[in-house]
Formats: C-alpha cells, structure tokens, sequence
C-alpha cells in the first residue's frame, strides 16, 4: 500500500507492507488524515520516530469485530496495554507501555490502511463530514483542559497562540462559556474566533491585563515566559506545546506568585465529537489545504510554511 | 538600636533609627529571631534587598492597639495594602501593592525592634515556647501546600531535600496522614524525620519509584529535574524553591505526562501555631545553634554552611 514514511532523514512516499492484525485490533481504511505540528517536530528529530507517520484520522472498518465492519470512525492515538496501573484507573493514555500511533512505535495514518485497537474506535456521527470529523483527535486534545481544570472556577482566559491547537483551546474555552481573549499573531487566523463571537488581539496591541486562567499554545520560549507573566497570583497556567524542548525559564515567578501549571496533552473524543457534531466549533475555516496523500511530501513542507493552518491528506 | 542590616554589599551589625510607626502597626520588641535560606540568598543579591534583615521572629508587643500591649506574638511577614483585589480576596500574601518584612521594601526582624501591621499578628499560645514559635513562619510556608493542594487525595507523597524547608514540609504532609518518603543526603537530618516515623533514604540509596505527589524543596535545578522525573503522569509536582532562579529545563516531560506543577511560597499562620503548641511538628532537633544578635554577622556565616539547619538570633 502507498504510504508516508519518515527513515530519520526525509518524509517519502514509498510502497509499505500492508499492516499486520494484533489481537484486538481492526484495520481501516484511512479515508481523510489531517498534518499535526506534532508531524512536522517528528521530521526535526521528536520523538525519534520512525515509520509511518500521521495520527489524526477518519476511516472506515474493513477488518476486525463484525459490529464495527463498514463503520466510518475516527480512532484514539494512544495504544495502551490494557493492564497496569495507569490503565486500570483508565489513563491509558498515560500506559507506560503504550505506543502511539505515528509518534511512537506504531505506524500512523498517512497510508492506505492502518491497525489500530478496536478499543481505541469512535464511530463517526452521521451528519458530520469526513473534512470535519478528522480534528477529532486535536479537539480532543484541546477539551482535555476540562478534564484536567474545573472550568466552573474561572469566568475568564487568556489564550496564546492562534495555530491549529490555539484556536480549538479558545473556542473549546468558549464552548464552556468562559470569556476568552485569544492573542495572536495572525489577524485571519483570529477572524475564525472573531466570527464566533470570541474576543481577539494581536499581541502586538494586546494591553497586558493578567488572568486567572491562560492557556500557552504557541509553542516557543518567548510565548511560555510571556503567558506566565499574564498569569495572576494564584492563578493557572495550562501548557498545551508538546515539544517544549530545553528552555531556559525563570520559575521563581511561579512559586513567589504560587501559579499551578498544567501540563496538558491528548484528550477524549466523546465530547469532541459530539461538539463537531453539533457545529459547536468552527473548523471548516481551519482548512488551508486538502491533497492526495501521493503529494505527501509536499503537503508536510506546505503545512510547515509560517502561518499555515490545516493540511488535510487524502489516500 | 542594634540591627543587622545588609547594604548590597556585606551585612553588618550596626546602630539603626528606631522604626516608625505608621498608621495600623505595631511596635515589637525581637525576642528570639531565625535565619532563614531567603536571608542568605538575599546577601547574593535575592530581590535587591537593603535594610535590616529578617523575616521569621517572636516578639512582644511594646507599642500598637491596648489589646496587644505586652502581649507574645508572631507575625506575618506580608505587608499587604488591604484594598487591593488580591486582598479582597483574603490573598494579602498577593497584594501587588505589598511589602515583605525584611524581603522587599520593610525592614525586618534581626534588631532590637520590628515594626509590623497589627493585622498581620498572631499571639503565641501559652506554654509553646519562643524557640519553638520562631518556627512559625516557615511552618506556616508548609502548610501552604494543604491551602492549594487537596491533600485528602493523596495517599503517598515523595520529598525532596532535607534542608530546614524540606524537613517541615516533610512533617506537615505526615501530619495530614500521608505516608511520606524523604529523600536528602545528610543522615543526621533525615534522622529528625525517622525519630517521628517518617520513612528516610539517602538520595544515592534512592530506589526510584514514582509517586502522584512529589515536592522539590532542594533549590536546585538538578532537584527540580529529578523531582520532575519522579512525578507520575497526571500527578502533582509542588515547587517550594523561592530562589529557582534562571534554570535550562526540559518542559516536555511536564506536558507529555501532564503533570501538574504548583509553586508554592508564604503560607498560613493559624495551623502552623496549633502543629507547634500541640507538639505534632519536631523543631528542637533543627535548631543548630542560637546567637546573639551582636553575633549575627557570624551566625549568617554559619547559617550559610552545607548542611547547617536552623541558626537563631537574640536580640
């Protein structure tokens, strides 16, 4: 099958084997994959991945459980064991023997077909298109703040950043009816929360009003240091970059003015789904561009370009 | 009067201006005085301090409101505006508009009298000795982590440091009923702890195993890292190091396994006195030594050697 690959040197288009069915597992059909920054770290080293890459996906069952054969799903990224102690307290995204689809010891979904647990299925509601269904996995991940923070605490938010992840975390804010100001640096991108009614800035006229909730999803040192200083004595500060790297960071502020930070990862599809179902976030404006997975190579590198929001890969 | 005062450059005893006393404070003569870590970090230039020194005292009320005349106190050590947002909401310790006695903007403590908020005194209860109320401010600092921290949903917590900070902290999360394990590296400190029934090891004889609820009370950034890595996913990583200071760290960790990281400073008097008047809270064993203040140039000295626990100053 024709897959995107990634040999620790270049993403190439090549010919893979065809995935191999572990017990429990159900082959898709990938029928729409979405390009996460998360891909564009991994070709920079993160992770040391190697293999198929692409974990955000809408498929459809071609085999596995008789129940889900022919079933349009979107699937969870993290594959645990099922059987130790994170995974017992149902944190099986946190299973220290987990893989991860297209990051971590798994192949990923920019091919033909891929395995994945039949645990880790959502069926895709009728009504929500393919083009929406596959930000599943990143609207997951932006509803995970409210399963990590009692939103009902806060009346307000600062949000940093308005990439793909900003603009979902502002909207899912929203969503949860706090008060959002999202700050950017890209006047589109911040007209998709303008039109939903979402408070926006760009940074640089941004008048700095510190806040008892921001969420840092810009990904860079300059945007962490900045989003800890507009955060308020006691206040919480949800860090939302995967790839944070080495950064050289004062935290004296976090303990003089007692700030809770919250690291904050992947999250559960149930609510994200039924948000998309209900066209409670706005993701169509996210589209920057749709290709055939055989223009692969190119899509990363146009995904990678400044400022570019969602590519989406078609098999 | 005598005083202890830093001019940026060495601390020396020397003879100050009586203090004034403003609107709301009160006149106290230092009975017994602690030198605490901030003091020392303050002589390498922590918040760019000048005046007299000290933070943490018992005293007698000499001059102030005819309730307290005569009276043994301690005293909070923030300075707060009483106006502010931060103070309406009983979060004084925040008050933007703050000063910190002996920190930031008031002198302090090692003279022969300290003027202070009447709001900010807590008489000393009959019966608790001043050597051991002297520790009621960086108990109280403790104590702080049940005021952010729900610690009714830990079982377990791992410390780290066995510094004069890490051995309260270690004490005041045993006392909430959790079962605690301190890791240090001097023997004789963590023997302060096994006398009390709180598990010890020394660092290098550490087996690692994470635990939900880890504290960093090392102040080092090696601490910090280790400490980090001995947090599980989702678990809560309390930072009680006032003096991070600039520190290259990898974030990464933090959101991948989502830890929490709460910074954590000042905490509340009231329980700290109860620990210590009932006897719940061993402080004898770390006083290392106790000095008049005409000495106190030797004591910072003193305080400031590997390893030396609590230095106390007589006026």
């Amino acid at each position: 099958m024709k897959a995107l690959l990634f040999d620790g040197e270049q993403p190439q288009l090549a010919e893979a084997p065809e995935p191999v069915l572990a017990e429990g597992y159900a082959l898709l059909r990938t029928t729409l994959a979405g390009i996460c920054n998360t891909d564009l770290e991994i070709l920079r080293g993160y992770s040391g991945f190697r293999g198929v890459l692409g974990h955000e996906l809408v498929g459809r069952v071609e085999r596995g459980p008789a129940a889900w054969i022919g079933k349009r799903v979107v699937s969870e990224i993290n594959f645990a064991c099922g059987r130790c102690l994170m995974c017992e307290r149902a944190l099986g995204r946190h299973c220290p023997d987990r893989t991860v689809m297209g990051i971590l010891g798994s192949d990923g979904a920019f091919a033909e077909r891929v395995a994945v647990p039949v645990a880790n299925l959502h069926a895709v509601p009728d009504g929500l298109s393919d083009e929406r269904a596959v930000f599943t996995e990143p609207l997951a991940a932006a509803f995970e703040i409210a399963e990590q923070i009692d939103l009902g605490e806060h009346r307000e938010a600062l949000v940093f950043g308005d990439g793909k992840l900003g603009l979902l975390v502002a909207q899912v804010l929203a969503y949860f009816g706090l008060s959002v100001l999202a700050v950017g640096k890209h006047q589109d991108h911040l007209a998709i929360l303008a039109d939903r009614g979402i408070a926006t800035t760009l940074l640089d006229d941004w008048d700095p009003r510190p806040s008892d909730l921001v969420v840092e999803a810009t990904g860079s040192d300059a945007g962490f240091a900045l989003a800890v200083s507009a955060t308020r004595p006691r206040g919480t500060f949800v860090l939302k970059s995967t790839v944070a790297g080495k950064s050289t960071l004062d935290l004296a502020p976090l303990v003089i003015n007692e700030i809770s930070v919250v690291g904050s990862r992947c999250g559960p599809f149930p609510p994200a789904l039924a948000a998309l179902a209900s066209d409670s976030i706005e993701v169509d404006g996210m589209v920057a561009a749709r290709r055939p997975l055989s223009d692969g190579v190119a899509a990363l590198e146009l995904a990678g370009e400044r400022g570019c929001l969602k590519v989406l890969l078609e098999p």
